[in-house]
């Protein structure tokens, strides 16, 4: 198999330990590459990236028509939140408006993925519950499209449930391609996921930020999703969280989500570009170098939002004493 | 730069989502190559995968002939412990009968390894002290050099220091090549680590397992330390992992060593053959499938040693809820 370029390295002393490849791609809504470097029709698993471009379901399927969500909800929907109390409370009061409540959740549970989150429950004696699941919005949208459907929630996770062809569909229609079983496995949150070109991925994010090439419904459900999301970062992912420093600090001109084993999506609004990127060992903070080094080089980023990216361009990599002994970084002239 | 085969693969559901690439080199102890795979001239830090290595200064510094290391301290002395109680206490004792403490390792402390014990010590809510560290019985067996050597203790893991010196040209002259300042850096525990290319980390075990080109003390050194890791590989690790199990079930045959960032180093003893490989991207368990599919090979399991080999060589990748979506597997065909 041909091999993606190197695209971070973590250097320790005045040697490289670890390579890092991938490939990324940024394109318009009409399909023009404006960069990109590897593979990008190599088929990967888009993960949690996807999550707004999942939730155009709600849209498809008149559920905000029922409920009516409100710009946190969406927000939610879209999110891979770190277990904080806005995250909790969030998708419990959006469960029981449309009543329901964490039982109805088949995400499964784990701990908070913020420390503090993690700690006080471990202070409590208390297990986690899926509320905790940083799908878990994602997983109350999806319940709220079954219901819109009128179809029943339980097994609302299986690949033949309505609600999952539903969101297939959207996808589909977003991407303007059709996935296949061919490529196909089951997310960390137990809903399908299905492996694309980041093309395809990049493609549907340019298409959502223009509404180009998408219907009328869709293209309202993304500028809503879209908006929600960088209205509100701190609900999409957590406290000192890349995609929640990047949006909050882009004022909504930069929509990103990253996926579980090294995938970074989103679109630069207002030039109406959509990317993706996936590491391809899985490694996320590899990714987070990538992307920002994308986001540095394509988003026309001011002072203020340089400073956020230029974070996570450059790490480092600290002994156990805390002392700096190396930096993971981004190969800048790959990217 | 030319690109490692890929030696491990994540699959999920029917679709690949990770790939892992590698190098790996097996010798004999004339430097004869039996196997290799990638580019084995590219300098790696072995870090922690060299702590056998390392000990033999003990040997050379006539550490040994001062304290009479017993083979639990010489294992320690190798180890990357997980903080069990039996790691902990007797690194207590080593530390206590050359007249030393917690106090006089300089390796900073880190919670636990091993998750129960970890869970212990929140649940009596104290900090981690070094002893916890995983390489405070390495750290315990430099301190021995130095006093051996009759030389401060303070600083010795500074490159400068004589333990440090001591340590470097033991490490050189088993693997028969000079270290450089110019690829050099800080390990997790504070003292310097230097790369050099895998078949230089594999000849050294080679010439561990057999004596073959060492004087007589080191010799003897690389004997005892050997014998002692394999005769209680408990210590050299800890419950469940993967060192342990292997050096347990292969009752002497194999010294098999981690270290950070993907490393796995080690000794076929029986055939007289040192092995090492990297995952160029860091990734731990994905170097554990590799040198699984390593031994696997090359070194003759019997069914018992090969049943504990298979456990790691697949690896089954679970979601939330605990179903197995996927597995991380070696490229059985590249190894």
């Amino acid at each position: 198999m041909h091999a993606n370029p190197v695209l971070a390295e973590a250097l320790r002393g005045n040697w490289v330990e670890n390579r890092h490849r991938g490939a990324f791609i940024l394109v318009d809504a009409e399909g023009a590459v404006i960069a990109s470097g590897g593979d990008t029709e190599r088929p990967v698993f888009p993960r949690s990236a996807i999550k707004s471009m999942q939730a155009l379901a709600i849209f498809d399927r008149h559920a905000e028509e029922k409920f009516h969500h409100s710009q946190e909800e969406l927000a939610l929907a879209c999110a891979s939140h770190h277990g904080e109390d806005e995250h909790v409370s969030g998708v419990a009061h959006f469960l029981g408006r449309m009543g329901l409540s964490a039982a109805d959740l088949e995400c499964g549970a784990h701990m908070p993925t913020n420390s503090k989150a993690r700690e006080a429950l471990r202070a409590e004696g208390q297990p986690p519950s899926p509320l905790h699941n940083n799908c878990s919005g994602k997983h109350s949208g999806m319940l709220s499209v079954a219901l819109a459907m009128g179809v029943p929630t339980p097994g609302y996770v299986e690949r033949e449930h309505a609600v999952q062809q539903a969101v297939r569909d959207a996808v589909e229609r977003v991407v303007g391609e059709k996935l296949s079983e061919d490529r196909c496995g089951i997310d960390g949150c137990s809903i399908p996921t299905w492996a694309a070109p980041l093309r395809a991925w990049a493609l549907g994010f340019a298409r959502m930020a223009t509404g180009r090439h998408l219907d009328e419904r869709q293209a309202a459900g993304a500028q809503a999703l879209f908006d929600a999301a960088t209205s509100h970062p701190h609900l999409v992912a957590g406290t000192g969280h890349l995609d929640t420093l990047v949006m909050a600090a882009f004022k909504g001109r930069v929509m990103q989500k990253g996926g579980a084993e090294g995938v970074q999506c989103g679109a630069i609004r207002h030039k109406g570009w959509g990317y993706a990127l996936k590491c391809d060992d899985g490694n996320m903070a590899a990714s987070h170098v990538m992307v920002a080094a994308l986001l540095l080089k394509y988003a026309d980023p001011d002072a203020a939002q340089r400073a956020v990216l230029e974070q996570f361009v450059r790490q480092p990599i600290k002994n156990v004493r805390g002392n700096a002994v190396g930096e993971l970084r981004a190969v800048r002239e790959a990217i």
